[in-house]
């Protein structure tokens, strides 16, 4: 049920002590066999770029998209670290080249934690070597690695899709994430990484990881932040052969959404999980403004902690959104109760809405009647304990 | 210290009924003698206008900007209300017009509270008589009206700035406002209305409201949400002659800044006020960008409830605000205190930047180093009573 559920890639999980609380804080994905396959990424589009984003995109780039492993630590984001940070990326990198026995440029990178303080390097070295001794391929070692990149995350996030081949065969893409807040769109917070025995290219992987990553990833908003270490990983071994058509591309689309999902219900403090669904657009743009303004409300975010269907701060969103917009001809229907119509209120069972808005996950359609464009976005409430979680850095 | 210090006007402020509490909710400011003055108003750029901002539109247009009166009312927004909003928006303007003996056209009107919900029109028909009867110019006439004005404020917000006249001698701009969530750059949620007894056309009026309103209102952000309903008028009387020249545009801009920093400072919830400077720009957009992310990011707001000092997200939220950044020559200042250069740690005084981040008012620096642009944000940190006063409608 994750990274190494796909033929041909072992992975591991260890405690090296980034992490003061001894918790489990350095993965590794390798292949098997540990020689380079196709490989791609999507990053942040954050310009504080952290270091690892800057070494993991050059060494894909140094490589034409071939890749052996991909070394992950948290408890520290090695962001805002300056020229000894992208140093300590590269030297991550280059621990595990020795250990495993291929080029540097062949390992990629990835860090989550807090930003702005140095990456500490004792616990790392020392680390490399019992954490490549601990790669396996056992169900265990999947989630050994998929704890290890946890931060304020409460559940490990993992996905397991099963696909097609083109000579009537299946291949699998598996994926491990994290990420609860510093949610945006154009990328989440988050790291994840994923791993297919399809048979690809990279440029065929860079396609069908950008379209997943669009409706998923890039759809996702907890709190409007933009991270500057977001990294999305896929590895292809090639093991099971060619994909029929379209079905790496589903495939994928499949597993980002998965691990967005999966995101989405672990937000920090969320008591809610919201699709946020608006039609009828003029334009797919506008729809994407509307939907994105609504998922970032504070005041709509709000009321859906209070379990409250007002929709008039529904109205007041899309309204300053700058999507063209009509509030005559707006509706409002959570989870099928039409709670505005025309603009105003609409007559609605309140014992219906009650159910509807009590529920952990609502369905939030707005219908703005201007056009054919849709868009949705995946978000939460906004709760007294996101700010507990992000008041202090400790 | 309030609308009816510059000479000529008359205030008053009554509960009605709108509001379930009792509390006052209905107000008028007029001219001393009902005869229409020169006016100009600002509104709220959100396409979800509500009833009484198209009415005042309408009227001010009608009448080429000339005013007698404006009446405003709390306990409801009468916003999402359709036509009968409309009508009701008209009608109050209307009732105030037959008592005071102007016309209907010559009479502002203005509403805040809850939207979506029919504006409650029985108790505003019984209320105009009385509030004209309670109309005066002593100090406790400022004081009832901008009481009546009051939502979730916990305070009053007056204002009372001296300018000097062309001919040597005093004129005053008074101002009452409104406002304590829902405030965003293009118009906090809020409504103001300012008094002068300086001469002016309704052009100059114009021109001086929206030069203030750009660096005080426009510049301020409690939770990045637009309102339905934001109204800020002025009215002239000319009572005092012409005044000197920019003496006008500097004592409107001077109301509205010190408006706009009560607002802030009574904030929902709020426990600080952060005034956010971006220095070192490329350009004066750029500068806006940056400081309006930080200004609104739910991730500096937690860290400023937290009292921390958290740079990392700072130079987080600039690089995915669409300025022109590069991190490595980025500083980040509180009070003075360098906490960040270059784009890393900077060695600092722990005690001394506890004490900053301690204060209620807190200045911080974030310097780009690309340019000479530079843009100010007013905002508030994010806590645990703004989500519990936003939780529901009631």
């Amino acid at each position: 049920m994750s990274v190494i559920a796909p033929e041909g890639f072992t992975a591991a999980g260890i405690a090296c002590g980034v992490k003061a609380s001894g918790d489990s804080d350095l993965a590794l994905v390798t292949t098997a066999d540990h020689k380079a396959v196709p490989a791609a990424a999507v990053f942040t589009t954050n310009l504080s770029t952290a270091a690892p984003v800057v070494t993991t995109r050059a060494h894909l780039e140094s490589t034409a998209g071939m890749a052996s492993a991909v070394i992950l630590n948290s408890g520290n984001a090695n962001a805002a670290t300056g020229a000894q940070g992208r140093a300590n990326s590269e030297a991550m990198c280059s621990l595990v080249a020795d250990q495993i026995g291929c080029h540097p440029a062949e390992v990629l990178v990835c860090s989550t934690g807090l930003i702005g303080i140095p990456l500490p390097m004792a616990p790392i070295e020392s680390g490399v070597a019992p954490l490549v001794a601990a790669l396996g391929s056992g169900p265990e070692h999947g989630v050994a690695a998929a704890s290890a990149i946890m931060t304020t995350d409460t559940v490990r996030k993992e996905t397991l899709i099963k696909g097609a081949t083109a000579d009537g065969g299946r291949f699998s893409v598996g994926g491990m994430a994290k990420g609860a807040a510093m949610l945006a769109p154009n990328m989440a917070t988050m790291l994840a990484v994923l791993t297919t025995d399809a048979q690809a290219t990279p440029e065929q992987l860079r396609d069908v990881l950008r379209s997943g990553v669009a409706d998923s990833f890039n759809a996702l908003s907890v709190d409007g932040c933009t991270s500057t270490n977001d990294t999305v990983i896929i590895l292809a071994s090639g093991k099971a052969g060619v994909p029929a058509d379209g079905e790496l591309e589903r495939a994928v689309a499949e597993a980002c959404g998965s691990l967005a999902m999966q995101m989405a219900g672990d937000a920090e403090g969320a008591t809610k999980v919201v699709r946020v669904i608006v039609k009828g657009a003029a334009s797919t743009h506008d729809a994407k403004l509307g939907a994105r303004k609504i998922a970032q409300s504070l005041l709509c975010k709000c009321s859906w902690y209070g379990q409250d269907p007002y929709w008039g701060r529904i109205l007041s969103e899309v309204g300053s959104s700058g999507a063209a917009f009509d509030p005559e001809r707006a509706s409002v229907t959570y989870g099928g109760v039409t709670v505005c119509r025309d603009g105003v209120a609409a007559l609605h069972d309140a014992v219906a809405i009650r159910a509807v808005m009590e529920a952990r996950h609502i369905e939030l359609v707005v219908e703005l009647g201007l056009g054919e464009a849709s868009a949705v976005m995946l978000t939460n409430d906004l709760t007294h304990a996101y700010i507990d979680e992000n008041m202090g850095t400790s």
